[in-house]
């Protein structure tokens, strides 16, 4: 019985493998490289209730994640996010069996945190101790959080637009962070920079290979919270698409071990904003990898990424599952995010707002139908986002009645 | 086998009963009015084991909660948050079994989740429709989007000083939200007043004897957590001090269960600001209730509340344990605040901090030995209080090459 069943590192693309016990970022080929386990061992090893009495974290699936000794784990208690009814919303949107996996249950308070998690364990294991990234804010938080944690310096780039709380995350953890006059490619040229000419440890959204592995549990516990059952549909904000790339990986793992039906995979939706849809339109034509999307812009951050370097593991996920991507304008999620609000007592974030929006399209075009159990991926908490509200309250002085309303 | 064996309400000051199953706020003699169960044939019924496998939430502790029947439970999936180790931060105060409870890691992220989940869940099993409570933010965060999801109408007033962040909360869950130029007292009195004249119900701190079995469950948990044995402090930052009753008569409950030792308590420490330290004063002098503390003013606004209304069910608690109450200055906390981000990845809210620099402050003085196993509540995310964190970042234009440091 091993801590983790790793075995080495693959690439998806030219197949060439790696050791995992060493460091490496991307393929000699320039794909990002991907995480393969000893499935054969482990299926004999490890039965699907052995978790269930673990602590309710993502480190209850470590034989599933790359970290091989437990002393190495750098952990905030992530995971294990809640899976909640959407009733009210549901009924409304005509999708009764509608449901939210809410990624704003964790540290730092976004699913970047489960990527930090895993990454950062894992560079401690391999004796990191200079880490740099680019980043549109809350991975950058995560990322330097648990860094500070593992006591790993870290530099981080964020564009000044991104949202401002992010900027403390970093700045209060210690982190060496800068801003830059643009966008998150900017600040990706400028890490790279340092990379080369410093040897820091290049951790930029798919140029090492554990953050995926991270994100990958967010399937794992969705199957285990439906009692190793999928939902039919998962619609999730995208813009690296990591998240996505994960889940799907995960299921194919969970099917490989016998944990869940192996002929049953859930439809993957890629929800992108109209601002920025590169993904949308790679798929539409049916192509298998993105095009840069120039100025491209929306209130939704988090999925304002113009060319994702893992696009091509995003579309082979949809093609795979027969899933689809569909796109959503800014007053579209702003309003739904409302919705949500008040039919549910849920403050999402404005990605996961998006992907609510989504599914009410994809029920309206009937590609989603009535009895199809769905699950909505919300990778954020409402807070980190308190400029997409607007708030006009009456101010009283003390001793006035409050009016009626 | 029920789903909660509450039996009855009782008067800890009085001791006059009343009717769990009818609506009731104080009692006759003005006391806050607490929630007994029939823990006699729970002791039969229920074996500590038993909760090992369920849901990671609040609600696995069902039985010792007052709503009756699963389907008024209203959750956003609350509780069973993080027991952390505090590994670095706990060598440098010479405390090395230091812990924090991090209650950032909950919807709406403070711990105010946990009361509003149970207290709304009740209120919609009694048949209440409209609620309206002071807050200095947090709370009424929490209990109108709750409310929300219960669709129960909610009417809320908050100082003008109280995080912005929980307006936005408040406003987009459809509540009746109001601001007062003046304290929380003030906005006390303007909801009382709306209370008498129109009949809503008031869920005003320890006015109604639900929120604080929500807020019981962190004493339940952790707990569970220690595999049932208690730590030997807890340090709670204090302001209404709910948590802190509660946790105090969790313990009590499961002293009765026989699921804990009966002879060991924890010593639970009230810290205070020392802008805002009534339950201090109350407690050096060793009395047993509090006197209104004039012109209140901290940077931990959550423990800006001049006078508990069950201030004396803190300090029974704080002498029944040989505990403590402590203060803490608005600079001593923003240190430690920034030292437990470095050392320790969590960004913890301000009251939280307050709590740690509790710890250090009564290690130094002895209070706590070296080999005291302390846990600290952190009560709130950090990200919800953006303007306690200065940041001074370098903006670079695109392709500028990064400083080094």
């Amino acid at each position: 019985m091993n801590y983790s069943y790793v075995s080495h590192l693959y690439c998806p693309k030219c197949s060439q493998t790696y050791d995992s016990d060493q460091v490496h970022n991307l393929c000699q080929c320039g794909s990002p490289l991907l995480v393969s386990y000893d499935l054969h061992t482990l299926k004999k090893d490890w039965k699907r209730d052995d978790v269930s009495t673990r602590e309710a974290s993502l480190w209850r699936y470590h034989e599933l994640l790359p970290v091989k000794d437990r002393s190495s784990v750098i952990t905030l208690g992530e995971g294990m996010t809640p899976l909640l009814t959407m009733h009210k919303s549901g009924i409304d949107m005509g999708i009764p069996q509608l449901m939210m996996k809410d990624e704003g249950i964790v540290p730092t308070g976004s699913f970047k945190a489960r990527g930090a998690a895993v990454g950062v364990s894992k560079a401690k294991e391999l004796g990191i101790t200079e880490l740099g990234m680019p980043t549109n804010g809350n991975a950058g938080a995560a990322w330097s959080l648990y860094a500070a944690r593992a006591g790993i310096s870290s530099t981080i780039v964020m564009p000044v637009d991104a949202p401002k709380i992010t900027r403390n995350e970093c700045a209060i953890s210690g982190a060496h962070l800068f801003l830059v006059n643009g966008l998150i490619s900017d600040a990706g040229k400028m890490v790279g920079q340092a990379v080369q000419e410093r040897g820091m440890y290049d951790v930029s959204t798919l140029k090492e290979p554990y953050r995926i592995e991270g994100k990958k549990t967010m399937g794992l516990e969705l199957a285990e919270q439906l009692q190793w059952q999928v939902p039919d549909v998962i619609l999730y904000p995208t813009g690296g698409g990591v998240g996505l790339i994960g889940i799907y990986k995960a299921l194919r793992e969970l099917q490989e071990l016998g944990w869940i039906d192996s002929e049953k995979m859930p439809r993957l939706v890629a929800v992108q904003s109209e601002g920025c849809a590169p993904i949308y339109e790679a798929w539409k034509n049916g192509q298998t990898s993105s095009v840069f999307w120039p100025n491209s812009e929306t209130i939704a951050f988090g999925i304002n990424v113009p060319k994702a370097l893992g696009d091509f593991l995003v579309l082979d996920a949809l093609y795979e599952t027969d899933g689809c991507s569909v796109t959503v304008s800014d007053d579209t999620l702003l309003e739904e995010q409302q919705r949500i609000a008040e039919m549910e007592g849920a403050f999402v974030c404005p990605e996961g707002a998006a992907a609510f929006a989504a599914a009410r399209q994809l029920r309206k075009q009937d590609w989603i139908q009535e009895d199809d159990q769905v699950v909505v991926l919300n990778t954020g908490a409402g807070i980190k986002y308190p400029d997409t509200v607007d708030v006009h309250v009456p101010t009283l002085e003390p001793g006035e009645t409050l009016p009626t309303v």
